[in-house]
Protein backbone atom coordinates (compact mmCIF):
# COMPACT_ATOMS: atom_id res chain seq x y z
CA UNK A 1 0.00 0.00 0.00
CA UNK A 2 1.53 3.47 -1.40
CA UNK A 3 0.76 6.46 1.04
CA UNK A 4 2.20 9.90 0.41
CA UNK A 5 2.24 13.05 2.84
CA UNK A 6 1.18 15.78 1.14
CA UNK A 7 1.43 19.36 2.08
CA UNK A 8 -0.25 23.14 1.42
CA UNK A 9 0.68 23.56 -2.83
CA UNK A 10 2.41 26.85 -2.58
CA UNK A 11 1.80 27.75 -5.79
CA UNK A 12 -0.19 31.79 -5.35
CA UNK A 13 -3.78 30.25 -7.59
CA UNK A 14 -5.29 27.48 -6.99
CA UNK A 15 -8.08 28.36 -9.65
CA UNK A 16 -5.19 28.33 -12.19
CA UNK A 17 -3.68 24.42 -11.45
CA UNK A 18 -7.05 23.24 -11.36
CA UNK A 19 -7.73 24.90 -14.66
CA UNK A 20 -4.42 23.45 -15.67
CA UNK A 21 -5.37 19.68 -14.02
CA UNK A 22 -8.32 19.71 -15.90
CA UNK A 23 -7.21 20.36 -19.21
CA UNK A 24 -4.05 17.71 -18.93
CA UNK A 25 -6.67 15.02 -17.95
CA UNK A 26 -8.83 15.97 -20.63
CA UNK A 27 -6.00 15.19 -23.28
CA UNK A 28 -5.51 12.05 -21.60
CA UNK A 29 -9.04 10.89 -21.71
CA UNK A 30 -9.51 10.50 -17.83
CA UNK A 31 -12.37 11.89 -16.37
CA UNK A 32 -11.14 12.83 -13.01
CA UNK A 33 -14.39 12.37 -10.22
CA UNK A 34 -13.94 14.47 -7.40
CA UNK A 35 -15.97 12.84 -4.30
CA UNK A 36 -17.03 14.78 -1.49
CA UNK A 37 -18.97 13.95 1.42
CA UNK A 38 -19.29 14.04 5.53
CA UNK A 39 -17.09 11.21 6.89
CA UNK A 40 -19.17 8.08 6.99
CA UNK A 41 -21.82 8.64 4.66
CA UNK A 42 -20.68 5.39 2.44
CA UNK A 43 -17.79 6.86 0.06
CA UNK A 44 -15.48 3.86 -0.21
CA UNK A 45 -18.29 1.54 -0.04
CA UNK A 46 -19.99 3.26 -3.13
CA UNK A 47 -16.89 2.83 -5.23
CA UNK A 48 -16.43 -0.35 -4.10
CA UNK A 49 -19.44 -1.59 -5.69
CA UNK A 50 -19.84 0.52 -8.73
CA UNK A 51 -16.03 -0.80 -9.28
CA UNK A 52 -17.35 -4.21 -9.24
CA UNK A 53 -20.26 -3.42 -11.30
CA UNK A 54 -18.29 -1.60 -13.64
CA UNK A 55 -15.63 -4.49 -14.30
CA UNK A 56 -14.82 -4.56 -17.86
CA UNK A 57 -16.96 -1.48 -19.01
CA UNK A 58 -14.39 1.30 -17.30
CA UNK A 59 -10.99 1.54 -15.92
CA UNK A 60 -11.31 2.97 -12.74
CA UNK A 61 -8.06 3.98 -10.25
CA UNK A 62 -8.91 5.68 -7.16
CA UNK A 63 -6.95 8.24 -5.04
CA UNK A 64 -7.84 8.40 -1.31
CA UNK A 65 -7.62 11.44 0.52
CA UNK A 66 -7.45 11.53 4.47
CA UNK A 67 -5.82 13.06 7.20
CA UNK A 68 -4.16 9.28 8.85
CA UNK A 69 -4.46 5.78 7.84
CA UNK A 70 -4.85 3.94 4.80
CA UNK A 71 -8.30 1.70 5.73
CA UNK A 72 -9.73 3.07 2.65
CA UNK A 73 -6.94 2.36 -0.35
CA UNK A 74 -6.72 -0.64 1.25
CA UNK A 75 -10.23 -1.59 0.69
CA UNK A 76 -9.99 -0.67 -3.02
CA UNK A 77 -7.02 -2.31 -3.29
CA UNK A 78 -8.41 -5.81 -2.67
CA UNK A 79 -10.61 -5.51 -4.89
CA UNK A 80 -8.01 -5.40 -7.58
CA UNK A 81 -8.26 -2.11 -8.54
CA UNK A 82 -5.52 0.80 -8.56
CA UNK A 83 -5.59 2.83 -5.49
CA UNK A 84 -2.93 5.19 -3.96
CA UNK A 85 -3.69 6.84 -0.17
CA UNK A 86 -2.82 10.11 -0.01
CA UNK A 87 -2.12 11.86 3.62
CA UNK A 88 -3.28 15.73 3.78
CA UNK A 89 -0.62 16.94 6.91
CA UNK A 90 -4.07 17.64 8.70
CA UNK A 91 -5.70 19.36 6.43
CA UNK A 92 -9.56 18.90 5.55
CA UNK A 93 -9.72 19.56 1.55
CA UNK A 94 -7.42 18.97 -0.98
CA UNK A 95 -6.35 21.69 -3.09
CA UNK A 96 -5.32 21.00 -7.35
CA UNK A 97 -1.73 20.88 -6.35
CA UNK A 98 -2.02 17.87 -4.21
CA UNK A 99 -4.60 16.28 -6.02
CA UNK A 100 -1.79 16.58 -9.47
CA UNK A 101 0.75 15.21 -7.00
CA UNK A 102 -1.39 12.46 -5.60
CA UNK A 103 -2.54 12.06 -9.46
CA UNK A 104 1.22 11.52 -10.83
CA UNK A 105 2.45 8.82 -7.85
CA UNK A 106 -0.47 6.70 -8.51
CA UNK A 107 0.05 6.79 -12.71
CA UNK A 108 -3.43 7.28 -14.47
CA UNK A 109 -2.36 6.33 -17.76
CA UNK A 110 -5.12 3.69 -19.64
CA UNK A 111 -7.34 4.52 -16.97
CA UNK A 112 -11.14 5.74 -17.64
CA UNK A 113 -11.90 6.97 -14.57
CA UNK A 114 -9.81 8.69 -11.43
CA UNK A 115 -11.89 8.89 -8.68
CA UNK A 116 -10.53 11.56 -5.76
CA UNK A 117 -11.99 10.39 -2.75
CA UNK A 118 -11.63 13.92 -0.77
CA UNK A 119 -11.46 14.25 2.62
CA UNK A 120 -14.26 13.41 4.62
CA UNK A 121 -16.53 16.77 5.82
CA UNK A 122 -19.01 18.61 3.92
CA UNK A 123 -17.23 21.99 4.50
CA UNK A 124 -13.47 22.61 3.02
CA UNK A 125 -13.99 20.39 0.20
CA UNK A 126 -16.05 22.81 -1.46
CA UNK A 127 -14.18 25.54 -1.50
CA UNK A 128 -11.44 24.02 -3.47
CA UNK A 129 -11.25 23.14 -6.93
CA UNK A 130 -8.97 20.06 -7.20
CA UNK A 131 -8.87 20.29 -10.98
CA UNK A 132 -11.50 17.53 -11.16
CA UNK A 133 -13.85 17.26 -14.80
CA UNK A 134 -16.62 16.32 -12.38
CA UNK A 135 -18.10 16.69 -8.58
CA UNK A 136 -19.88 14.54 -7.28
CA UNK A 137 -21.12 14.97 -3.11
CA UNK A 138 -22.96 12.09 -1.28
CA UNK A 139 -25.38 12.07 1.55
CA UNK A 140 -26.25 9.48 3.35
CA UNK A 141 -29.77 8.91 4.56
CA UNK A 142 -28.53 8.63 8.31
CA UNK A 143 -27.46 12.46 8.23
CA UNK A 144 -30.36 13.18 7.65
CA UNK A 145 -33.00 15.90 5.37
CA UNK A 146 -31.18 19.13 6.37
CA UNK A 147 -28.14 18.83 5.15
CA UNK A 148 -28.86 21.23 2.35
CA UNK A 149 -29.45 24.00 4.83
CA UNK A 150 -26.42 23.66 6.55
CA UNK A 151 -24.22 23.29 3.81
CA UNK A 152 -25.29 24.87 0.57
CA UNK A 153 -21.95 25.57 -0.96
CA UNK A 154 -21.23 21.37 -1.66
CA UNK A 155 -24.79 21.51 -2.96
CA UNK A 156 -23.80 24.52 -5.24
CA UNK A 157 -20.83 23.17 -6.67
CA UNK A 158 -21.53 19.88 -7.45
CA UNK A 159 -22.50 17.99 -10.66
CA UNK A 160 -24.34 15.26 -9.05
CA UNK A 161 -25.94 14.39 -5.77
CA UNK A 162 -25.85 10.63 -4.77
CA UNK A 163 -28.17 9.67 -1.69
CA UNK A 164 -26.74 6.32 -0.51
CA UNK A 165 -27.75 3.89 2.43
CA UNK A 166 -31.23 4.43 1.13
CA UNK A 167 -31.80 0.74 2.48
CA UNK A 168 -31.87 2.13 5.83
CA UNK A 169 -34.80 4.75 4.67
CA UNK A 170 -37.33 2.51 6.53
CA UNK A 171 -35.38 3.20 9.94
CA UNK A 172 -34.58 7.43 9.37
CA UNK A 173 -36.86 10.17 8.94
CA UNK A 174 -35.71 11.37 5.53
CA UNK A 175 -37.64 12.79 2.99
CA UNK A 176 -36.09 12.16 -0.19
CA UNK A 177 -38.45 14.24 -2.34
CA UNK A 178 -37.50 17.17 0.03
CA UNK A 179 -33.68 16.70 0.04
CA UNK A 180 -34.00 16.54 -3.77
CA UNK A 181 -36.41 19.89 -3.99
CA UNK A 182 -33.83 21.36 -1.68
CA UNK A 183 -30.68 20.86 -3.57
CA UNK A 184 -32.39 21.80 -6.90
CA UNK A 185 -32.94 25.52 -5.08
CA UNK A 186 -29.25 25.63 -4.21
CA UNK A 187 -27.83 24.67 -8.25
CA UNK A 188 -30.87 24.32 -10.92
CA UNK A 189 -28.42 21.71 -12.58
CA UNK A 190 -27.84 19.15 -9.90
CA UNK A 191 -28.77 15.11 -10.82
CA UNK A 192 -29.92 13.24 -7.53
CA UNK A 193 -29.25 9.79 -7.53
CA UNK A 194 -30.61 7.76 -4.58
CA UNK A 195 -28.64 4.43 -3.97
CA UNK A 196 -28.39 1.43 -1.99
CA UNK A 197 -24.47 0.05 -2.80
CA UNK A 198 -25.90 -2.93 -0.34
CA UNK A 199 -29.31 -3.42 -1.74
CA UNK A 200 -27.77 -2.66 -5.40
CA UNK A 201 -31.39 -0.41 -5.62
CA UNK A 202 -30.30 2.87 -8.00
CA UNK A 203 -26.71 1.77 -8.88
CA UNK A 204 -27.73 0.80 -12.56
CA UNK A 205 -28.46 4.87 -13.15
CA UNK A 206 -25.55 6.18 -10.98
CA UNK A 207 -23.46 4.01 -13.05
CA UNK A 208 -24.86 5.01 -16.38
CA UNK A 209 -24.43 8.62 -15.84
CA UNK A 210 -20.62 7.38 -15.18
CA UNK A 211 -20.14 5.41 -18.25
CA UNK A 212 -21.80 8.35 -20.49
CA UNK A 213 -19.72 10.94 -18.82
CA UNK A 214 -17.11 9.09 -18.61
CA UNK A 215 -17.96 8.76 -22.78
CA UNK A 216 -18.28 12.72 -23.75
CA UNK A 217 -14.86 13.46 -21.58
CA UNK A 218 -12.87 11.30 -23.71
CA UNK A 219 -14.81 12.21 -27.13
CA UNK A 220 -16.06 15.83 -27.17
CA UNK A 221 -14.36 19.03 -27.08
CA UNK B 1 -34.00 33.62 16.77
CA UNK B 2 -30.83 35.44 17.47
CA UNK B 3 -28.00 34.68 15.03
CA UNK B 4 -24.62 36.30 15.60
CA UNK B 5 -21.74 35.99 12.86
CA UNK B 6 -18.21 35.40 14.30
CA UNK B 7 -14.87 35.85 12.70
CA UNK B 8 -11.70 34.59 13.31
CA UNK B 9 -10.25 35.45 16.89
CA UNK B 10 -7.32 38.14 16.71
CA UNK B 11 -5.68 37.06 19.80
CA UNK B 12 -1.99 35.65 19.48
CA UNK B 13 -3.28 32.49 22.14
CA UNK B 14 -5.75 30.74 21.72
CA UNK B 15 -4.71 28.02 24.34
CA UNK B 16 -4.28 31.15 26.90
CA UNK B 17 -8.19 32.49 26.17
CA UNK B 18 -9.74 28.70 26.73
CA UNK B 19 -7.82 29.24 30.03
CA UNK B 20 -9.31 32.60 30.75
CA UNK B 21 -12.58 31.24 29.79
CA UNK B 22 -12.50 28.02 31.84
CA UNK B 23 -11.46 30.16 34.92
CA UNK B 24 -14.36 32.18 34.38
CA UNK B 25 -17.25 29.31 33.99
CA UNK B 26 -15.73 27.41 36.75
CA UNK B 27 -16.31 30.66 39.27
CA UNK B 28 -19.84 31.09 37.53
CA UNK B 29 -20.54 27.17 38.19
CA UNK B 30 -21.48 26.81 34.63
CA UNK B 31 -20.16 23.49 32.86
CA UNK B 32 -18.84 24.31 29.14
CA UNK B 33 -19.43 21.06 26.93
CA UNK B 34 -18.04 21.38 23.55
CA UNK B 35 -19.90 18.63 21.90
CA UNK B 36 -17.72 17.73 18.32
CA UNK B 37 -18.92 15.19 15.58
CA UNK B 38 -19.43 14.85 12.25
CA UNK B 39 -22.33 16.44 10.42
CA UNK B 40 -25.56 14.43 10.72
CA UNK B 41 -24.12 12.27 13.56
CA UNK B 42 -27.58 13.42 15.68
CA UNK B 43 -25.72 15.97 17.94
CA UNK B 44 -29.22 18.44 18.22
CA UNK B 45 -31.66 15.06 18.51
CA UNK B 46 -29.17 14.30 21.21
CA UNK B 47 -29.51 17.54 23.12
CA UNK B 48 -33.06 17.77 22.29
CA UNK B 49 -33.87 14.59 24.47
CA UNK B 50 -31.21 15.58 27.24
CA UNK B 51 -33.05 18.63 27.82
CA UNK B 52 -36.16 17.27 27.92
CA UNK B 53 -35.27 14.24 30.20
CA UNK B 54 -33.42 16.68 32.56
CA UNK B 55 -35.89 19.09 32.92
CA UNK B 56 -35.87 20.46 36.41
CA UNK B 57 -32.36 18.82 37.12
CA UNK B 58 -30.39 20.94 35.31
CA UNK B 59 -30.79 24.13 33.51
CA UNK B 60 -29.67 23.90 30.11
CA UNK B 61 -28.83 26.75 27.27
CA UNK B 62 -27.25 25.71 23.61
CA UNK B 63 -24.60 27.62 21.88
CA UNK B 64 -24.97 25.94 18.16
CA UNK B 65 -22.56 26.61 15.87
CA UNK B 66 -22.51 26.28 12.14
CA UNK B 67 -21.64 27.91 8.70
CA UNK B 68 -24.79 28.74 8.05
CA UNK B 69 -28.90 28.41 9.00
CA UNK B 70 -30.42 28.41 12.39
CA UNK B 71 -32.29 25.06 12.31
CA UNK B 72 -30.69 23.42 15.07
CA UNK B 73 -31.51 26.22 17.40
CA UNK B 74 -35.03 26.46 16.41
CA UNK B 75 -35.58 22.88 16.64
CA UNK B 76 -33.64 23.71 20.75
CA UNK B 77 -35.60 26.89 21.45
CA UNK B 78 -39.05 25.14 20.47
CA UNK B 79 -37.93 22.90 23.52
CA UNK B 80 -37.86 26.09 25.65
CA UNK B 81 -34.66 26.11 26.22
CA UNK B 82 -31.94 28.82 25.40
CA UNK B 83 -30.05 28.97 22.57
CA UNK B 84 -28.36 30.87 20.28
CA UNK B 85 -27.26 30.64 16.60
CA UNK B 86 -23.31 31.57 16.19
CA UNK B 87 -21.93 31.28 12.15
CA UNK B 88 -18.22 30.93 12.18
CA UNK B 89 -17.68 32.85 8.83
CA UNK B 90 -17.01 30.06 6.80
CA UNK B 91 -14.71 28.19 9.54
CA UNK B 92 -14.93 24.46 10.59
CA UNK B 93 -14.14 25.01 14.00
CA UNK B 94 -15.19 27.48 16.75
CA UNK B 95 -12.03 28.70 18.70
CA UNK B 96 -12.00 30.25 22.24
CA UNK B 97 -12.79 33.79 21.53
CA UNK B 98 -15.32 32.80 18.95
CA UNK B 99 -17.00 30.84 21.99
CA UNK B 100 -16.56 33.44 24.58
CA UNK B 101 -18.57 35.70 21.94
CA UNK B 102 -21.62 33.59 21.83
CA UNK B 103 -21.39 32.51 25.68
CA UNK B 104 -21.34 36.45 26.08
CA UNK B 105 -24.07 37.32 23.74
CA UNK B 106 -26.05 34.19 25.09
CA UNK B 107 -25.84 35.15 28.48
CA UNK B 108 -25.59 32.23 31.05
CA UNK B 109 -26.19 33.49 34.38
CA UNK B 110 -27.82 31.05 36.55
CA UNK B 111 -27.25 27.79 34.19
CA UNK B 112 -25.90 24.67 35.35
CA UNK B 113 -25.09 23.59 31.89
CA UNK B 114 -23.67 25.03 28.04
CA UNK B 115 -23.19 22.75 25.31
CA UNK B 116 -21.52 24.25 22.40
CA UNK B 117 -22.85 22.02 19.45
CA UNK B 118 -19.22 22.91 17.67
CA UNK B 119 -18.95 22.67 13.72
CA UNK B 120 -19.97 19.35 12.47
CA UNK B 121 -16.87 17.87 11.38
CA UNK B 122 -14.45 15.18 12.81
CA UNK B 123 -11.03 17.36 12.09
CA UNK B 124 -10.89 21.03 12.87
CA UNK B 125 -13.02 20.84 15.86
CA UNK B 126 -10.00 18.46 17.86
CA UNK B 127 -7.48 21.41 17.10
CA UNK B 128 -8.83 24.22 19.16
CA UNK B 129 -9.77 24.20 22.67
CA UNK B 130 -12.83 25.64 22.96
CA UNK B 131 -12.02 26.83 27.02
CA UNK B 132 -14.82 23.89 27.55
CA UNK B 133 -14.71 21.74 30.66
CA UNK B 134 -15.17 18.70 28.92
CA UNK B 135 -14.90 17.61 25.47
CA UNK B 136 -17.51 15.03 24.71
CA UNK B 137 -17.83 13.92 20.62
CA UNK B 138 -20.35 11.98 18.98
CA UNK B 139 -19.98 9.13 16.93
CA UNK B 140 -23.26 7.78 15.01
CA UNK B 141 -23.48 3.95 14.19
CA UNK B 142 -24.51 4.45 10.76
CA UNK B 143 -21.32 6.29 10.24
CA UNK B 144 -19.13 2.73 10.83
CA UNK B 145 -16.77 1.78 13.13
CA UNK B 146 -13.67 2.27 11.65
CA UNK B 147 -13.39 6.17 12.34
CA UNK B 148 -11.09 6.16 15.36
CA UNK B 149 -8.41 5.08 12.69
CA UNK B 150 -8.84 7.98 10.41
CA UNK B 151 -9.92 10.95 13.26
CA UNK B 152 -7.81 9.72 16.33
CA UNK B 153 -7.70 13.19 17.36
CA UNK B 154 -11.38 13.65 17.60
CA UNK B 155 -10.83 10.41 19.94
CA UNK B 156 -7.86 11.55 21.90
CA UNK B 157 -9.29 15.11 22.74
CA UNK B 158 -12.52 14.17 24.22
CA UNK B 159 -13.68 12.78 27.76
CA UNK B 160 -16.08 11.59 26.55
CA UNK B 161 -17.63 9.04 23.09
CA UNK B 162 -21.60 8.75 22.58
CA UNK B 163 -22.43 6.36 20.53
CA UNK B 164 -25.54 7.37 19.26
CA UNK B 165 -28.54 5.86 17.09
CA UNK B 166 -27.74 2.56 18.37
CA UNK B 167 -31.54 1.47 17.37
CA UNK B 168 -29.94 1.46 13.78
CA UNK B 169 -27.37 -1.31 14.57
CA UNK B 170 -29.20 -4.06 13.48
CA UNK B 171 -29.48 -2.63 10.03
CA UNK B 172 -25.25 -1.52 10.13
CA UNK B 173 -22.46 -3.40 9.94
CA UNK B 174 -20.58 -1.74 13.44
CA UNK B 175 -19.04 -3.55 16.29
CA UNK B 176 -19.73 -0.94 19.23
CA UNK B 177 -16.62 -3.59 21.36
CA UNK B 178 -14.12 -2.76 18.46
CA UNK B 179 -14.42 0.90 18.66
CA UNK B 180 -15.11 1.05 22.01
CA UNK B 181 -11.62 -0.97 22.22
CA UNK B 182 -9.96 1.08 19.80
CA UNK B 183 -11.69 4.60 20.94
CA UNK B 184 -9.51 3.26 24.68
CA UNK B 185 -6.24 2.53 23.30
CA UNK B 186 -6.01 6.22 21.89
CA UNK B 187 -7.10 7.23 25.22
CA UNK B 188 -7.53 4.87 27.97
CA UNK B 189 -9.74 7.40 30.40
CA UNK B 190 -12.51 7.97 27.13
CA UNK B 191 -15.74 6.99 28.54
CA UNK B 192 -18.09 4.79 26.07
CA UNK B 193 -22.25 6.17 26.59
CA UNK B 194 -23.79 3.96 23.93
CA UNK B 195 -27.72 5.45 23.59
CA UNK B 196 -30.62 5.95 20.94
CA UNK B 197 -32.15 8.80 21.55
CA UNK B 198 -35.15 7.36 19.75
CA UNK B 199 -35.73 5.46 22.08
CA UNK B 200 -34.44 6.08 24.97
CA UNK B 201 -31.98 3.31 25.68
CA UNK B 202 -28.55 4.21 27.28
CA UNK B 203 -30.06 7.62 27.97
CA UNK B 204 -29.74 7.20 31.47
CA UNK B 205 -26.28 6.34 31.91
CA UNK B 206 -25.09 9.60 30.23
CA UNK B 207 -27.38 11.67 31.64
CA UNK B 208 -26.30 10.55 35.17
CA UNK B 209 -22.78 11.30 34.06
CA UNK B 210 -23.31 15.13 33.02
CA UNK B 211 -25.27 15.81 36.29
CA UNK B 212 -22.28 14.15 38.13
CA UNK B 213 -19.95 16.27 36.43
CA UNK B 214 -21.83 19.39 36.67
CA UNK B 215 -21.81 19.10 40.67
CA UNK B 216 -18.20 18.03 40.55
CA UNK B 217 -17.43 21.12 38.50
CA UNK B 218 -19.86 23.34 40.41
CA UNK B 219 -18.38 22.56 44.61
CA UNK B 220 -15.07 21.44 43.95
CA UNK B 221 -11.76 22.62 42.79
Amino acid sequence: MKVIELHKSVTASNDRDAEELRKEMKEKGVLLINLMSAAGSGKTTLLSRTIQDLEGKAKIAVLEADIESAVDAERIEALGAKSIQVHTDGMCHMDAGMTRRGIEEMGVDGMDIAFLENVGNLICPAEYDTGAGRNVMILSVPEGDDKPYKYPLMFEKSDVLVVTKTDALPYFDFDLDKVAHRARQLNPHIKVFPVSAKTGEGMDAWEKWLLKETESWKFHA
